[in-house]
């Protein structure tokens, strides 16, 4: 499918190509629909999750959160365990499998969390004159762990994770005040300009998705990653998890709209 | 003291007064600084009512959480137990006491919780030229049980409780206006005019603080309320928790600009 055809897609039609076994990044798919991340921990990590969460809004907006052993939600019709282009399972904070199902592995007291995703930001930041990269490149969002702390909750700790941006110096403004108008999607940018000073030595290795070209002329923006609580999973070495593959995002039922702030 | 009195205090000052007995509604005091709802339940309570919080955002925005047995957090950086003007203590979701210092019933394992108040964006609606009755008639806020249910969360449910003020026509605009700009403190009305139509049957006699006067050519209107998590206290038989006096808040360390968006 070309660009176009994967842009006018219908959340429904899209997880239907997923469960049939397409594993690509969503970026660029699904025009006007809201992205998510996901993180399904057990009822007894909820609690921690939630309040890691709310207390790290910026990089875990919470868009929805399901009952123990649910695998759908309010927001999101299709089926958490297959609707996903692709899955990693953790166990005790390290990635045992990267998979396109997880129907084998999901238990009756999962809690799934849907944090926002900036991929939905990105129609119109696009609709704004500000050109996506990773879209126009045909790759994944490069993303990277930072060297800044989240504030921790129980036993959830870790740094925060950011996807980049480069974006020319004359549209930085258009890019932060068009992303400002979506808080529960991330927001505006959390860092602009050097990464080293979020602790990112090097733009060209990315910790997950792929390098993007920064041109002349163009400031690398950052902006806090829905992959954040995968990375205090990691840190704190959490029994057991299901998240997303990075970048390989639940497409849900709700409209980019329904999170913009005036 | 006058009005103009405590609308100048610091918090830290205000909290010694209440710490010292002093009872009283707190709309008007310390102008530009945070307001603040309580709610400490059980650990074992806390995932409930955080998920009741996230799924009931216009009654419940969550400001802050301690960690279990703490009576400070990050924004309040006096004592939960002694510091408001009053506490409402509630065993198996009835009210058994409404003291004025809750030490010897606080427990190690209880979750404070703090939520925004709309008492705390009083000032930018003065300041925009909508007057406040309730301040001007110097009594505490009207609130109201409506019939609009909240979304349950776990063992948690019951309905969303409003404040009231009513604003002169001309002013409905810039009422609604200034106050979407604190999504964290309730932010826009959640119903304007026609008190019957969200179950409230008579504007005289509020279920908690004071009734006030609606003029001719004014409208009712209603903010969603903190108190809302004490009502699902109550509609859910909660064995232990304490909340505060209605009306009667935690003012916070944090100014109010913090909480304004764009």
């Amino acid at each position: 499918m070309t660009p176009q055809d994967v842009r006018s897609l219908r959340p429904a039609k899209a997880r239907e190509l997923f469960r049939d076994g397409l594993r690509t990044p969503t970026a660029g798919w699904c025009r006007g629909w809201t992205q998510a991340n996901l993180l399904a921990v057990p009822r007894a990590l909820a609690y921690d999750l939630l309040l890691f969460a709310q207390r790290n809004p910026k990089s875990c907006p919470v868009l929805d959160v399901g009952d123990p052993g649910e695998h759908r939600t309010g927001i999101f019709a299709g089926d958490l365990r297959t609707d996903l282009p692709g899955y990693r399972v953790y166990e005790n904070g390290v990635p045992v499998a990267e998979v396109a199902d997880v129907r084998d592995v999901w238990r009756a007291d999962l809690v799934p969390f849907l944090i926002g995703c900036s991929f939905t930001f990105e129609d119109a930041l696009i609709q704004a004159g500000v050109p996506i990269r990773h879209i126009d490149q045909g790759v994944n969002v490069p993303m990277y762990v930072t060297s800044v702390p989240c504030r921790p909750a129980g036993g959830l700790s870790g740094p925060m994770v950011v996807s980049m941006r480069p974006v020319p110096a004359a549209l930085v403004a258009t890019a932060i005040r068009v992303t400002s108008r979506y808080p529960a999607l991330h927001g505006a940018p959390v860092h602009a300009g050097d990464p080293a000073e979020i602790g990112v030595t090097d733009l060209h290795r990315p910790d997950f998705g792929d390098p993007v070209e920064v041109g002349p002329g163009e400031i690398p923006l950052f902006w806090a990653c829905g992959v954040t609580p995968q990375a205090a999973v990691m840190a704190s070495g959490v029994p057991f998890a299901i998240g997303h593959l990075p970048g390989h995002m639940a497409i849900t039922d709700v409209r980019d709209h329904h999170f913009q702030v005036p």
